[in-house]
C-alpha cells in the first residue's frame, strides 16, 4: 500500500496595487516556489493579477487560470448572477483542490490585499476549514492611489471611511459626512452619482480622482477638474483627511 | 567656480506591518541603494523601524536617527507637547535638509504605509515644496493583523470605518453603529473605553484583538476572551464585514 503525499498548503498572497516591484519579498519567494500559480481572469484574458506577476513567474509553475463567467447582461443581485458566479467558484474551489490533495501546494494569486474587497475570499471561506492556508497581505489599491497622488490621507485622530460607489446617494452622502478622510471605490458606472454625493457632503474641493495608481498610465486628477463620468475598474476617489498637526 | 550637486531625493518608504519579508521589493531596493537612511526612535532605543529593516541593511548606508522627544509628562494636545514636537520634527527636517543639499539622496523609513498615520508625514509636508520626493507605499498595520487573524474584512458593497480609541466613547458608539467593517487604532490607554464602545454598539461578538500582528510574537484572540485592559502601541480591534457573498 502507498501512502497518500500529505495534502498541499493554500498561499493567498497579494500582489499590491499594480506596480510588479510592490509585491512583498515573501510574495515572490511563495510565487517562485509553488508548483501551482492560481488567478483570476475575464475569459479570453490574460488578467490583472497575472499582468503584475510577469517579470516574477520562473516558467516552473503550472498555471491555473479561472475565468470569471460572463456576466456583464445580469444585474449583479439577480438571480442568474449569484447562481452563475455561485457555480464558478465552486469549479474554482474543485480545481484547487484537487492539487491540494494531491500534495501540490497552490498559490492564488490577489489583486491587492487577498482580505479586502478580493475574489480571493470567496475561494478562502470554501475552503479554509479542510486545507492549511497561508495568507500574505498586500499593499491595498488605495494605498497605492495615495501614494500616487502624494498626499497623507490621515493624522493623528482622522477617522477614514471606505466605502463602495455602488451605495444609494443618501447613504454615501451621509457616510461621507461623518468622515475626516474617505476612499470611495467601486465607481464606473456610479462615477456620476458619486461625484454628486461628494459635493453634497461639501468634499468636492479636497477630493482627488485617481485611476491605475502606481501603473504606467496612472491619472491623478483633482476631482472638480475630472469633467466626464468615465472611470475605470482600478480608479477611485480620495478625500484626504486634515488632522492635527504639531 | 565648482557647480553645486543636485540635490538629493527623499524617499518616504513604507515598511510593512513588523514582518521583515512584508517590504516591498522596491522599499528593499531603495533602501540598499540609499546612501543615508533615516528612521525614528525612542531615545536610547534603536527602534521598531529600524529593527525591521536589520536584515536588509548593507552596511553602506550612514544611519541618521531621529530620536523622539520623551513627551509622556504631558498630555498630547498640551502646549508644552505641541511645542516640544514642532522642534523635534524642525530639526529632524534641517538634518534630513543637509544630506539633500549635499546632493544625497535619503531613505526615510515608515512603518505600514507612509502616508496612513505615519510620523513620515510630518517630515514631507515640511520638505516636499523644495525637493524632490518618491512615495513607497507599504503593507498597512491593519493588514497585517487582519492576516494574522485569518478573516476576511470587508465584501461586496460593505463600509469600512478606520477609527482612533482616542475618539469619545459617544463618537465611537456612533461611528460604529454606522460601519459594516471596523479598526480601531491607538488602542494604549483607551483600550476599555473601546471595549465599552465595541459592546454598546452591538459588536463584541464579532471583534477580534490583535496584537504585533505578522511579528514573531504576534497574539490574536476575541475581543470578548481578552480579560484585561493592556494593549501596547502594535494592537488594534477588528470588527470583520459579513457582507453579501454569492
Amino acid at each position: 500500500m502507498t501512502v497518500p503525499p500529505p495534502t498541499g498548503r493554500l498561499y493567498g498572497i497579494g500582489l499590491g496595487p499594480g506596480d510588479p516591484e510592490l509585491l512583498t519579498v515573501k510574495a515572490v519567494r511563495l510565487i517562485q516556489s509553488a508548483p501551482v500559480v492560481g488567478y483570476f481572469a475575464k475569459a479570453g484574458r490574460r488578467g490583472n493579477a497575472r499582468g503584475i506577476v510577469d517579470r516574477w513567474m520562473t516558467g516552473n509553475a503550472e498555471e491555473l487560470p479561472l475565468y470569471y463567467p460572463m456576466t456583464t447582461e445580469h444585474a449583479f443581485d439577480s438571480p442568474v448572477y449569484v447562481t452563475v458566479l455561485a457555480a464558478f467558484y465552486q469549479n474554482a474551489v474543485a480545481a484547487i483542490a484537487s492539487h491540494l490533495d494531491a500534495g501540490r501546494d497552490v498559490a492564488l494569486l490577489s489583486e491587492g490585499d487577498p482580505l479586502f474587497y478580493g475574489s480571493f475570499m470567496h475561494l478562502y471561506m470554501r475552503l479554509r476549514s479542510q486545507y492549511k492556508v497561508t495568507l500574505v497581505p498586500g499593499v491595498t489599491g488605495m494605498a497605492g492611489c495615495w501614494a500616487a497622488a502624494a498626499e497623507p490621507m490621515t493624522w493623528g485622530d482622522d477617522t477614514l471611511l471606505v466605502a463602495s460607489g455602488t451605495l444609494p446617494l443618501s447613504g454615501l452622502i451621509e457616510r461621507l459626512r461623518g468622515a475626516d478622510a474617505a476612499v470611495i471605490m467601486k465607481l464606473g458606472r456610479n462615477f456620476a452619482k458619486v461625484r454628486i454625493a461628494v459635493q453634497e457632503a461639501g468634499l468636492l474641493s479636497r477630493a482627488i480622482y485617481v485611476e491605475r495608481g502606481t501603473m504606467e498610465n496612472e491619472i491623478v486628477v483633482p476631482l472638480a477638474e475630472k469633467t466626464d463620468d468615465t472611470a475605470p475598474y482600478f480608479s477611485l476617489i480620495l478625500i484626504p483627511g486634515q488632522g492635527r498637526r504639531p
